[in-house]
This record gives C-alpha cells, sequence and structure tokens, in this order.
C-alpha cells in the first residue's frame, strides 16, 4: 500500500481504485466487519468484528459460523458495512448480501480461492461455516483530511 | 504497544490491561465506531467510521456533528461498539451513551482533555459538535487465537 506520492497531496481517482483493489487482494487481509440487529423495542444495536477476507470475482467472501452473531446479522438483513486498512488509510466498503453457501457444499471457485488469499480453510471441522458472498455496492477510500474530496469509488456497485 | 512476550504465548490478563489502557490513553488514537439504526422496514442497517478518541475520567469521549450519522444512530439507540488497534491486536468496547454535551457547552474537563489527546479540537467552528460521554459496558483484547480465551477484560462496566 505504499505510495509515493502519499506526501505530495491527495491520490487521483485512478490511483485510490488500484490501491483499493491492491488491498481486497493482499493474502491474509482483514476486514472490520460492522452488522446490526434489530432489538425488540425496536432500537438497533450494532456489532463487530475482524474477519478474514478473500476478493472472489468481484465479490467480498467471508467465512464463519451461520450461527455467530456476525452470521445471524448479516443472514437477517442482508447488509455489512466493511472497514479494511488503517484509520488513516481507509476503505470503506458497503455491501448486500448475495448469497450464502455452505462450506461443505461451496463450488471450488470459492473454497479454493478463500483458501487461497486468507490464512486459514474453513474446510477441515467446518460444517456449521457458511462461505458469505457480498456484493460491494458502494465503496470510499482516503487517507487524510485532504482526501475526503474524491473519497467515492463505487457507487450502486458501479465504479465510478 | 510493544510486548516482548507477544510471541511467547498469550499475555496474562493484567498485561492486557495495562496494554488496553495505553492504548486508550495515546494520542492521536482513532476508533473505528459502529453503530446502528433501525429501518422502517424492521430490519437494522450497520454504520462504521473512524473517529477520533480521547479517554477522560474512565470514559471515551467522541467528538461529531450531532446531525451527522453515527451522531443520530448513537443519540437514538445509546450504543457503539469500538474498536482499538489493528485485527491482530484488538481492543474491542461496548459502551452505552452516558451523555452528550454540545461543544460550546462542555466542560472544561472534557474540552481541554479532548483537545490535548486528539489531534484536532472541534471548538473552532464548532457550534453543531457534540461530545458524546461512552461509557465502557464490556471490553475485549486479544492478538491471536492463542488469546481468544481470556480476553474479556470489563463485564457490566467492571474489570473483571
Amino acid at each position: 500500500m505504499t505510495n509515493p506520492q502519499a506526501t505530495t497531496g491527495p491520490r487521483p481517482r485512478e490511483q485510490r481504485r488500484a490501491d483499493t483493489l491492491a488491498m481486497l487482494r493482499s493474502p491474509a487481509r482483514d476486514a472490520w466487519v460492522s452488522t446490526a440487529s434489530a432489538a425488540d423495542d425496536g432500537t438497533a444495536e450494532p456489532y463487530l468484528v475482524p474477519l478474514s477476507l478473500a476478493w472472489i470475482d468481484d465479490r467480498v467472501v467471508l467465512a464463519l459460523e451461520a450461527t455467530s452473531r456476525t452470521g445471524r446479522n448479516l443472514l437477517a438483513a442482508g447488509t455489512a458495512r466493511l472497514a479494511l486498512g488503517g484509520t488513516r488509510d481507509v476503505v470503506m466498503i458497503d455491501t448486500d448480501l448475495e448469497r450464502s453457501v455452505r462450506v461443505a457444499d461451496a463450488p471450488a471457485e470459492i473454497a479454493e480461492g478463500y483458501a487461497a488469499q486468507a490464512d486459514w480453510d474453513p474446510r477441515p471441522g467446518g460444517e456449521h461455516d457458511v462461505y458469505l458472498v457480498l456484493r460491494p455496492r458502494r465503496v470510499q477510500a482516503w487517507r487524510e483530511v485532504d482526501e475526503l474530496a474524491g473519497r467515492l469509488l463505487m457507487r450502486d456497485g458501479e465504479w465510478v
């Protein structure tokens, strides 16, 4: 993610998009995954955990227990907001759940792709795990205040 | 945050608590702040942004526009889940909103404390900003898988 131009002003959009894709494709990459649940009294409760991701066919793929809190939230609400990178080299991705696949039933593209990029493989002992395939809807990337303008890289699922 | 024992096994609880407090007290510290809102159809929607924090009198203090999405979510639902550190040196803090104070009306302890620790000061031009004082309810800290056991450091607002 080093960018020699980082100290000389905001990155142009092409550079931010390239940096974002490099981050999404890098090995052993974690995302902060925020999801939410609705409480009985109508209020919403946030949840947040770090999870390893894979970037497969323009989708973010997570692997987790279907009954974990993140799994239940995502399967119920269908959305997650992800952060990659540090707080001063941020990629924010709003996603929609496209599909969930039991680990035991997953096509090779997903299972092999996840194992190749993440630093673990859910298949051994993963009978309760699922891959969640998330479609990016909105992507933003910025480092410091001077990059807040121009941070929108994807809107409605299309790179801008 | 360097800990020479990190590679020799899980940190004992005292060390994790000391590391956590050191992180909370460090200058220019950002947190990933997750909040949630309830949609009209009853589903819950997550939100997530990085924000600078201050640690004042055993509380996490944020400064932000009251009408920002995080501000509205927190004022409505009263809870936020915060992450500090990296995804492999994690501090997770579940918080309850204790009070909100308009920047213009804030006591010196909060205003000076926030400006001293964060790398910005909301007071100039902050007529729409508030300090949100968050009471930690639950704190967990871990680095790698070997630290998942023993990650609970605070429960119901009390250090364990």
